[in-house]
């Protein structure tokens, strides 16, 4: 299943992908968020006939393929590519930081630089969604507590990311820099996670060409190393971490301005498109 | 008012604190949540007779003092004394990491050591809960968005906070690191959150001992920094950071132990104390 949520930030229905046709599933579940991820619940949805639900007319917003998200996980410099484009060494264990959950929005929403920002960056990322608690999980049995996939653009701020005294979380924090979607795709239709091929494009020029086989910790691995660390909660987001060709690696480095537009694919679970804005 | 949320995990009750007695708000309002902060919800509660309320039998469980807490966000390094301790440099910005919100618990519950800790450390931190949402504030105007004040144990595991290729956030972030409370008590009775007496006994015997006047970033200038990078939602929380006298510090460094209890108290805000349990 292609889940998905539409509707005005806040007040998202949930729906589900048919094809090219978004279907409104509000009469069999509330939302989709951590509470209707379980095997179970993702099992009943399954069991619908998409032909019985009805078509959502017009071209609604898409919100955050999740709602309520709890904890928004994300792994550094985990493209062995990407490390050596940032000069950062292969790490022993997967990096750990977290970005607000304030700052998710939309695939579509516009990314609102804050103020005095001049080193706004992209990064194509496959997000794994949690649908089961997991704690003390091995990398053998981990898959088991994914519900399913979503592409997030784990957009950063490098100079709130590496000079305001800080952890990289200040750069990763801003609202709208956490645009996550357009689809929850489940996990059946993910056969395997490791081999999906990703891009970025910036005003139409291709910035990142990657593929999630070249990830230095694998998701399963990755879910090991952090349900040793606290539980994995239903709901939960974590971003893998992205391939090279930021705007950070570039020579010079080249950031994003007002009115640039950011398309973000990752094979199979579809794309996002971001206009750049700023605050007032 | 010294608000407080009593009752089993995930199903707490709101109260409040008269006297020595707790009463039941319930017939009030559905939660202490970031939904019910705000000045006019504040004052709604503030009118109400406490001798109306019922007052709660026996000795019930205290939960978190607030529900839902969207971020748990903390301040590292932010007393002058307890930089020196640990032999770093004074900032120029308040560092800033995220403890998982998943980390969360009553300010009595027990905190359970993950497999494998051998670094379990205290920390006694004065919480500031957010009322209204607070983006761009100055620091003159930055204790307007306060509902009010609580104590924090930042709970921290040193080696996974520092060995595991991380950011901080790993060693902050196992389940139960975050007692919270026992009280939110409302900012009308903390007339200078810079002058709090604070300490924190391990075992009976006194371990940290300082006030909030020796910060190096106060509430105000933390909450302007912070609303820069993101909006502060109400029901947020900023745990300031700690004075001298953690187990990291010590010589030889000393860490917690199945069994151990921790005793916190800041001037105004109630006590905590935690036992020291360890994960099966």
């Amino acid at each position: 299943m292609k889940l998905v949520r539409y509707g005005k930030t806040g007040a998202e229905k949930p729906g589900l992908m048919h094809g090219d046709s978004l279907r409104d599933l509000s009469a069999h579940v509330d939302d989709i968020t951590g509470a209707t991820l379980d095997d179970a619940s993702l099992a009943r949805l399954a069991a619908i006939d998409p032909e019985t639900l009805p078509e959502v007319a017009g071209n609604p917003r898409i919100g955050p393929c999740v709602g309520n998200i709890g904890k928004f996980l994300c792994i550094g410099l985990n493209y062995s590519d990407h490390a050596a484009e940032t000069g950062a060494a292969i790490p022993e264990h997967p990096i750990l930081f977290f970005k607000a959950n304030s700052a998710i929005v939309g695939p579509n929403d516009t990314v609102m630089m804050p103020r005095g920002s001049t080193h706004t960056d992209w990064e194509v990322e496959l997000g794994v969604v949690i649908g089961k608690a997991a704690k003390y999980v091995s990398k053998e049995d981990a898959l088991d507590y994914v519900a399913g996939y979503c592409i997030v653009n784990d957009v950063s701020e490098r100079h709130f990311q590496t000079q305001l005294t800080g952890q990289w979380t200040k750069g990763k924090s801003p609202d709208t820099f956490g645009p996550t979607g357009p689809w929850l795709v489940t996990k059946d239709e993910v056969p395997d996670p490791q081999n999906l091929s990703m891009s970025c494009d910036v005003n139409g020029k291709r910035m990142q060409t990657g593929t999630t086989s070249t990830m230095i910790f694998t998701v399963a691995e990755i879910i090991e190393h952090l349900s040793h660390l606290f539980t994995l909660h239903p709901g939960d987001v974590i971003s893998t971490g992205t391939p090279p060709g930021v705007g950070m690696g570039m020579k010079p480095p080249t950031y994003l301005k007002v009115g640039d537009v950011m398309e973000l694919e990752i094979e199979g679970l579809g794309h996002q498109r971001q206009e750049v804005g700023e605050d007032a």
